[in-house]
């Protein structure tokens, strides 16, 4: 799938370039840039998971973290959480139509990183 | 200008749409979306700038993360640093031409958060 973006439109809010410290865009950079956000939404991106499913596939991830990523991208309205009233209790996390907004728009961003990183360590 | 995407590519390394622990593309990806990377490559993608309108250009940022900041996305090769001969020194910052392929993938990751950001953080 292409997907195309218009990248010489205006920036309301920016200034430069860039936004100011106070704005809720910035907000939102840091949640989607965490150290876990970016790899937790890549994830789910292919697949709803549950949540020992999205631990196992996010190597080096720690319960901890794992738990405040997804609170914060829960909060944030990208990822859907169901619990399904089972013996024992099972949890569904998958991208809501939000979600699948940002993904769009980060997987260009990592298939280019992940093309050009050896290459760029090396350096 | 229109950029494209596919985004339906197979994704070499990576397993579940998500990078192993120890891979490069891991820490090019934190350099690159660390705290003030972002903000960094969207300043300069507009101009060339000298330090200090680097440091005013980004709100809040403290001279000890601005120098890191550049340090790291110049080892990476995504900035060029021109120090000029004058009294007092004259320092330049521009993106290389890889900077300029990364601030294309990171545009329409920026604009979308902004238009959004407002309705996400009162989510």
């Amino acid at each position: 799938m292409l997907v195309s973006f218009d990248v010489s439109r205006p920036r309301p809010g920016a200034s430069g370039g860039v936004y100011p410290a106070q704005c809720a865009t910035r907000t939102v950079l840091n949640h989607v840039t965490s150290k876990w956000g970016v790899l937790v939404i890549l994830a789910l991106e292919e697949q709803t998971l549950r949540w020992g499913e999205l631990r196992r596939s996010i190597e080096g991830i720690s319960e901890k973290m794992l738990a405040s990523t997804l609170r914060t991208l829960e909060a944030d309205g990208f990822v859907n959480r169901e619990a399904q009233a089972t013996i024992p209790p099972r949890v569904d996390y998958e991208l809501s139509e939000r979600g699948r907004e940002l993904a769009l728009r980060l997987m260009p961003l990592m298939d280019w990183i992940a093309d050009n990183a050896d290459e760029i360590t090396a350096h």
